[in-house]
C-alpha cells in the first residue's frame, strides 16, 4: 500500500530571509500531516479525539533529518506511515518531498492519555483495531 | 560555567485545547534560544550572520524528548550548550525547564554555508575561535 | 462571477484553550488566501513576484471584524475579492466562512514596491492588466 | 502616565525573504502585548482569566496601520493603552516602535464572555475597577 499523503502549499509566510522555509516550520507540517492521518485514515482528528472522546496523544519524542531545503516552488508532499503501535504509544514516520526530492524525514512518538486528566491509558479497542489494520496494510 | 539561559514567556497563544503548549511550539522556542545564544554569546544573531557576513547555518538534524507539559504558569527557561563544534557543523543541546522541572531536551545540528550560495564552508576563524572558547568554558 | 475561494483545514494546532482558533491565526489565513489569489488568479505568488520579478507588496493596512468563532469542525472557506486597484496600491476584501456561516471579514491594503529597494512603484502593466480584468469580472 | 510597554526580540524566524518581519507576525505581537498588559497591569493573563476565572475575551475587531518595516536590528517596543472600557467590551490601542521610529499602530476590541459558554457578560467588578483605574491614570 502506498503511504498516506498530505499535501502542503508552501508560501511566502513560511520562508525566512534565506528564501527557504524556516526550520521551525517543518515540525509544524509533520504534525499537521499526522493530524491529517488521524482525520482521513482513522476517522477522527486530534480535535475530535480530545473533545469528543477525551483522548489525548501528547508527544514524547520527535526527531527530524533535513536533506534538502523546502521552498514555495513545489508542493510539499508529506507521507505518513505508522512505525509502531504499542500498548500506550504510537510512532509515526513522516517524510517530506518536493518535486520527487526528499527534503526531510522524521519520527514522532506520542502516548495515549485520558485527555482531561493527562493520565496514560491504552487506546480504546476500536481505535487500536483501526490503527493495527492500517499498520498491517502498509 | 552555567550554560547560557534564555527566558520565554509562554502565553495563551502558545497553548492548544489541552491547555498546554502545542508540541510544534517547542522546536520554535529551542531555535529561538539558539538564535539568542548566537546574539548574546557570539555577538551576532542569525540575521546578522546571514545579511552582514553571508554565513548561513541551516539545520541538518533536530531531536527532542518531552518529559513534562509546558504551560503559561511559569517562565520557560531554555539552557543552551554547545555539544560539538566540528569543521563545518555545530551541535547544540537545549533544555527547557519550568519552575525547576525539566520539560524537554533536545539536540540540534546545523552546518555552516555560504549563505547566498548554500554551499558548505568552514566557519570563519574569528567565529570558530569564539565558539571554541565558549565550548571550553562549559 | 463568484469570488476566488481558498480552502483551509483548521486543526488542533490552530486552536487555543478555548477550543477555537486563536485570533492571531485569522490574519495569517487571510494573508495566505491573498497569496493563493496571486498564485491562482494572477499567475505568480508573492515568492515569485519578489524573487523572479523584484516586486514586493508590503501591507500598509489590515482590518478584521470577527462574528463567529472558527473551529476544526468545518473547512474554512476564504473568499478573496479585489476591493480597489490603485496606481501604486491594491486592496482586497477577504471573508471567511464555515458551514455557511460568516466567521470574519477583513480588508487588506498593500503597496507595490521595488522589492530590493523597498521603493514605491506602479505595478508593471501586464500585472495591472490582469488585476484590472479580474476586478472588472467581479 | 507612560503607557505600559512590552518588549519583543525580533528574530530570523519572524522574517520573510524580504528580510523584514512578515505582516502576519505583527497581529501576533500586538496580541502578545495585550496579554502581557493583562498579566502585568491587571494581575492575570488570558490563561488565568480563562482557566481560573472562567472569563474569556474573544476579539470582535482588530485593525492595524503599518508605517515602517520591523527588523531584528532593534528591539520592538509595544506600547499598550486602554482605548475604551465599555460594559461588556474593552478596546486597546497598541503601537509598535523600533529605535524611536513608529512601525505600526492598531486598535483591538474584545468582549467579555463566560468562557465555557461563550456567552457575553459584564466583566466582574474587581476587574472593571482595576481597568477603570488604569484607564483614568493614562
Amino acid at each position: 500500500m502506498a503511504p498516506f499523503k498530505h499535501e502542503i502549499t508552501v508560501g511566502w509566510a513560511d520562508c525566512d530571509p534565506a528564501a527557504i522555509a524556516f526550520t521551525g516550520r517543518v515540525p509544524y507540517w509533520a504534525l499537521e500531516a499526522i493530524d491529517a492521518f488521524w482525520r482521513e485514515m482513522v476517522g477522527m482528528d486530534w480535535y475530535a479525539l480530545n473533545l469528543d472522546h477525551n483522548i489525548g496523544t501528547p508527544f514524547v519524542h520527535l526527531s527530524l533529518d533535513f536533506t534538502a531545503p523546502v521552498t514555495p516552488r513545489h508542493k510539499l508532499i508529506c507521507a505518513v506511515e505508522e512505525a509502531k503501535l504499542g500498548n500506550t504509544s504510537i510512532s509515526f514516520r513522516v517524510r517530506g518531498q518536493q518535486d520527487g526530492v526528499e527534503c526531510w524525514q522524521g519520527r514522532f512518538t506520542c502516548v495515549f492519555v485520558v485527555s482531561d486528566a493527562m493520565k496514560p491509558r491504552r487506546a480504546p479497542e476500536h481505535i487500536r483495531a483501526r490503527l493495527a489494520a492500517l499498520e498491517a496494510r502498509q
